[in-house]
């Protein structure tokens, strides 16, 4: 697409978050099934969900701007679900192999933070009310999971890793 | 490599952020020189100078481990920077393309705050004192960069562009 203007620029990145939230659907589930903590296999499991709600509210935020709901490929997340595949399939060792997840899990948090935090402030003024709530709801959720993350990381697995 | 327990992966996040910041130190440049804002052009290039500290700290790591600093391939850094080169080419409105940049420039800093928090993590529980003190300057530092990203974004850039 032709980018001349800030809206957009919002468009476009909305397009690549799409892509994106639609990736991270698809590699959830292997990651589900490679955990070996119950309680990585839950914060996994529970971003699931909440993944299946981002991409109805950027549905709906399509839906706010009049256009149609369209996927533009993102190498960046590409990237880091390829990294994470391939260390999820070369760890043997399952607490080092949830280290690993961990840190791929939270590259992937980081990498939709920055997104949603941009869209938020380009929405903000560009006066889209809305959408902006809808995407700051996706935001919130982002940094829950990162931190739900970080806790497991520190309270066990990286320990037994160690 | 082989990554058989955390030391392992360890170094390989080390030689996948040393791969990282080299590619930033070879992208900087060209977005400085794209920066149509004073404030950007600024704020890039001081982040350049610290971009060249951080390389130099990651080397010291791998030296207080005992290795030979090495960079490892990382996908996710370099599909980052291919969104942001396609960007910058593609907008031809000044205010607009300097959205953009910082944008990608955010995303930069976030995927090093996800490795470098991670690092300062293992690090710890692996006891090596000594790289955790380097790895967590950078760390703030990359924060503090990102920081002042938002900044210029909110104060001036973004409402030209709209």
């Amino acid at each position: 697409m032709k980018v001349a203007n800030l809206e957009d620029l919002f468009l476009h990145t909305l397009q690549d978050i799409y892509f994106a939230e639609n990736q991270i659907l698809k590699a959830l589930p292997k990651m589900i099934k490679a955990a070996d903590s119950k309680d990585l296999g839950k914060a996994l499991s529970s971003h699931l969900e909440e993944t299946k709600e981002h991409v109805t509210r950027l549905e709906k935020v399509f839906e706010l701007l009049g256009e149609k709901a369209k996927a533009e490929k993102c190498p960046a997340i590409e990237g880091i679900i390829k990294e994470a595949d391939e260390l999820m399939k070369d760890i043997k060792d399952p607490d080092t192999r949830d280290a690993a997840m961990i840190a791929a899990a939270q590259a992937v948090e980081h990498y939709e933070i920055t997104r949603y935090g941009t869209l938020v402030s380009w929405g903000k003024l560009l006066g889209k009310k809305d959408a902006v709530a809808l995407l700051s709801d996706t935001l919130k959720e982002e940094y829950a999971a990162d931190d739900k993350l970080t806790k497991i990381a520190e309270s066990k697995l990286n320990k037994e890793a160690a």
